[in-house]
C-alpha cells in the first residue's frame, strides 16, 4: 500500500469493519428470511459469528458503539413517528401495570438465583437489576417489519417500555448507591422525579408544540425542513434523556411521537428516516452479537448459571408482563409478555456499569451478557408466531410489510 | 448526574457534539438560504463558528471524522446514482483534458510560490500537491441542490474529478517518495496502474454486472434489497478504492454509477439514500470548517501567504480546468473551471500527510488548511451564479430542486 495513505488507513480499517458488519448482517438476514425466521436474529448471530468469540474479524470499538447507539436511537425515532401520543395515553394504565410487574418479578427472581449461586449481596442486586431492563428496540423492529406497530398490544409494549426504563433507572440508582456505601434518598427522589417529569412533559406537550409550529417549519428555506427538524429533535431529546438519566431511546421515541401527527402524510420524510434506520440498525444488532464472549464458558458451572439466568429472565418477564395485562385475551397477554423479553443493549449496559463499579465479577458479567444476547435471540421467533395475523400459516411471507408501509422493490 | 450513567456519559458527549453540529449547520443553512447564498457555505461556516477557532463548543475527533467521511461517501454515492456511465464516457476525452490541465497548473504554481516564500524543496512539492486535489463533493452538493447534475458541464466536472484524484495520487506518491529519500519508479508505476485499472474496470463493468444481477436482487427476501445492496456496495468499493490508493469517494461514486441504470425508477431507494446523505453530510461540511485554525494567523506574513496561496489555488484551477474545456462556450468553460475550485477535505488530507511525514512546517500547514477551507467557501456562490438557468435573475429560488427531485415539504 502506498505510503501516502498513512492518513486514511485508520478510516479505511473502520470502513472495512462497517462493510464486513453490514454484509454479514444482510447475508444472515437473507438466510433467516428464507428459513422463515426473524431477520433480527440472523443479524445478531452475524455479530456472534464475526465477533471476537468466533471468527474475530471485527472487534467492538468506541466508533462501532456510537454508530450502534445512533442506530437504535433512529429505530425508536422511527417507531415514534408511527405512534400518535393519544394511542399511548389510551393504554396508559395497563402499560404501567405491565411495566411495574415486568420489573418486579425479574428483579426479585434474579436477586435470589444469584444469591443461591453464591454471589454477594451487591452482586446479586446488580444481577437482578440487569434482568429488569427491556430492550424494546428488538420487539419494535420485529413488529415494525410485520406492520403491526399500531396493534393495541404493540402500543402497550411501547408504553410499558418507557415505564420499564424509568423503573430500571430507579432500581439501578438504588443498587449503585448501596454498592457505593449508602443510598441518598434525596438524590434518588431527585433522579426519579427528573426522569418522570421529563418523560411526562415531553410526552404530553411535545406533540402540541410541533403541531403548532408545523406551519412555520413548512416555510423554512432549508431543504426537507421536517426531516431536518426531526433529526435535530431526535438527537436533542436523546441527549437530554441521557442527562436526565433515562435511555437515549426514550428521548428518541418521544421525539418521533411529538412529530407523528404533524408528519403523518409526509411519506418522503418517513422514507428518508427509514433510510437512516436501515443503514444504522444492522450495526446495532451486530454489535449486540459481538458482545458475546463465549470463551468464559469453558467452566460448565458458568454455562449452567448463564442458561438458568436466561430461563429465569424469559419466564419472569413473560409472566410479570403477561399478568400486568390481566383481563385481556390470553393471546394478547402472551404477546405483551413475549414482547418485553429481549434485554439486548440495555441489559449489557447495566452489566457494564456493574463491572465499571467493580461490584460484579467477570463470570457473572459474562453470564449477564449471555442472558442479554440470548433473550434477544429467543424472543423474536415467538413474537412472529404470536403476532401473526389470521389463523392460516402464521409464518407466511406477507408479514414483510415495513415500518413505513412501503417496499423498495422495483415494480 | 446519577452515578449509574458512567457508562453512557461518553456516548452522551458525542451525541451532544452531533446535536450541536447538526443544529448549527442547519441554522446557518437557513440563514444563508434567506440571504440567497449557498447553504453549504453556511454549514462550513457553522463549523468555523462552533469549532476550536472561535466558540470551541465542539472539537474535531476520530468519531466526527469517520461520520464526516461516511457523509461525503454517501454524497458521492448519491451523485453516482444520478449518473449513468454512458453520460461520463461521452465526455471522457474532455474530462481527461480538464483533469490534466487542472492538476498541472496548480501544482507548478503552488510549488513556485512556496519556493519564493522560502519553503524547502520537499515542502514546496507538498504545497504544490495540496493545490492539486479537488473536492468534488462540494460542487456536487451545490449542483445537486440546483437539480443540475445532468448538465453536460456537471458530467465533465464529475469525470475530471476522477482523473484529478488519480493524478493527485500519482503526484502525492512521487512527492512522498522524494521526501523519504528516493522514488521507486516500479512502485510508482504499480500504484498508478492499480488506481487506473481499478477505476476503469469498475466504471466499465460495474453497471453491466448490476444490470445483469437486478432480477436476482429483486427476488431477495430481505427488505429493500436494492437499497441494502447499494449500502454494501458503496462501503465495499469505498474501502477498495482506499486500498488501491484513490479516495473513498471515487469508489462510492463508482458504486452509485454502477447502480444508476438498475435503480433509475426506484424512487424509494433514492429517497432512503437521500435520508442517509442528509443526515451525515452536515457533519462532513461542519468538520471542514472546524479544521480551520485561526490562531496561527497572528503573524501577518502567514496571513499574506495564506491569502496568496488561496488566490493562486482559485486562479490556476479555474484557468487550468477552463482551458481543458477549450472549444466549448465561454460560460461553460467558466462553469467547469469554478466547479473544480473547492479543495475541501482532499486538500486537508494532503496537508495532514505532509505534517505526518514531517516535511511541512506548522505555518505552511495552517496556510494549506486555510486555502482548502477558503476555496471551498469561495466557489459555491460563483457556481450558483454561473450555473443558474435562463437569463433572468440567476438567484431566483426555483434552484432549490433537490438531488432526487423531491421535496420533503408537506403539501
Amino acid at each position: 500500500m502506498p505510503i501516502v495513505l498513512a492518513a486514511s488507513v485508520e478510516n479505511a480499517r473502520i470502513l472495512l469493519d462497517l462493510f464486513i458488519m453490514l454484509a454479514a448482517a444482510k447475508l444472515m438476514a437473507e438466510v433467516f428470511e428464507r428459513l422463515k425466521q426473524p431477520a433480527v436474529v440472523g443479524e445478531i448471530l452475524a455479530g456472534v459469528l464475526i465477533g471476537p468469540s468466533l471468527l474475530g474479524w471485527v472487534a467492538p470499538s468506541a466508533i462501532i458503539n456510537i454508530l450502534a447507539e445512533i442506530g437504535v436511537i433512529f429505530l425508536l425515532f422511527n417507531v415514534g413517528l408511527e405512534t400518535k401520543p393519544q394511542a399511548i395515553f389510551q393504554v396508559g394504565k395497563r402499560a404501567v401495570m405491565v411495566g411495574v410487574l415486568g420489573v418486579l418479578l425479574p428483579f426479585v427472581a434474579g436477586y435470589f438465583i444469584a444469591v443461591a449461586w453464591g454471589a454477594s449481596f451487591v452482586e446479586s442486586m446488580f444481577i437482578g437489576a440487569a434482568l429488569v431492563a427491556t430492550s424494546v428496540g428488538i420487539t419494535a423492529r420485529v413488529l415494525g417489519g410485520m406492520g403491526l406497530l399500531d396493534a393495541p398490544t404493540a402500543r402497550i409494549i411501547l408504553g410499558a417500555a418507557v415505564i420499564d426504563d424509568i423503573l430500571g433507572l430507579i432500581i439501578l440508582s438504588l443498587v449503585s448507591g448501596v454498592s457505593q456505601g449508602g443510598i441518598s434518598y434525596a438524590g434518588l427522589a431527585k433522579t426519579a422525579a427528573a426522569a418522570i417529569v421529563f418523560t411526562a412533559f415531553v410526552g404530553l406537550v411535545g406533540s402540541r408544540v410541533i403541531n403548532r409550529l408545523a406551519p412555520f417549519i413548512q416555510r423554512l428555506r432549508l431543504g426537507r425542513p421536517f426531516f431536518t427538524l426531526g433529526l435535530i429533535l431526535c438527537l436533542g431529546l436523546s441527549v437530554a434523556s441521557i442527562y436526565v438519566g433515562v435511555a437515549a431511546i426514550i428521548g428518541a421515541f418521544l421525539a418521533g411521537m411529538a412529530m407523528a401527527e404533524a408528519t403523518e402524510e409526509n411519506h418522503k420524510m418517513h422514507r428518508m428516516t427509514t433510510g437512516v434506520t436501515e443503514f444504522l440498525v444492522p450495526f446495532f444488532l451486530v454489535n449486540i452479537g459481538m458482545q458475546l464472549n463465549l470463551s468464559v464458558f469453558s467452566d460448565s458451572s458458568v454455562i449452567i448459571f448463564a442458561v438458568l439466568l436466561t430461563l429465569i429472565a424469559v419466564v419472569t418477564k413473560f409472566i410479570g408482563c403477561g399478568l400486568g395485562a390481566f383481563g385481556m385475551q390470553k393471546r394478547e397477554m402472551a404477546q405483551i409478555g413475549i414482547g418485553m423479553v429481549p434485554r439486548g443493549e440495555v441489559g449489557i449496559v447495566v452489566a457494564q456499569i456493574g463491572l465499571g463499579l467493580g461490584v460484579i465479577g467477570p463470570t457473572f458479567f459474562a453470564s449477564v451478557l449471555f442472558m442479554a444476547v440470548a433473550t434477544t435471540l429467543i424472543a423474536p421467533p415467538f413474537i412472529k408466531v404470536l403476532f401473526a395475523r389470521g389463523n392460516d400459516d402464521p409464518m407466511k411471507p406477507e408479514i414483510e410489510i415495513d415500518i413505513s408501509d412501503e417496499f423498495s422493490r422495483i415494480g
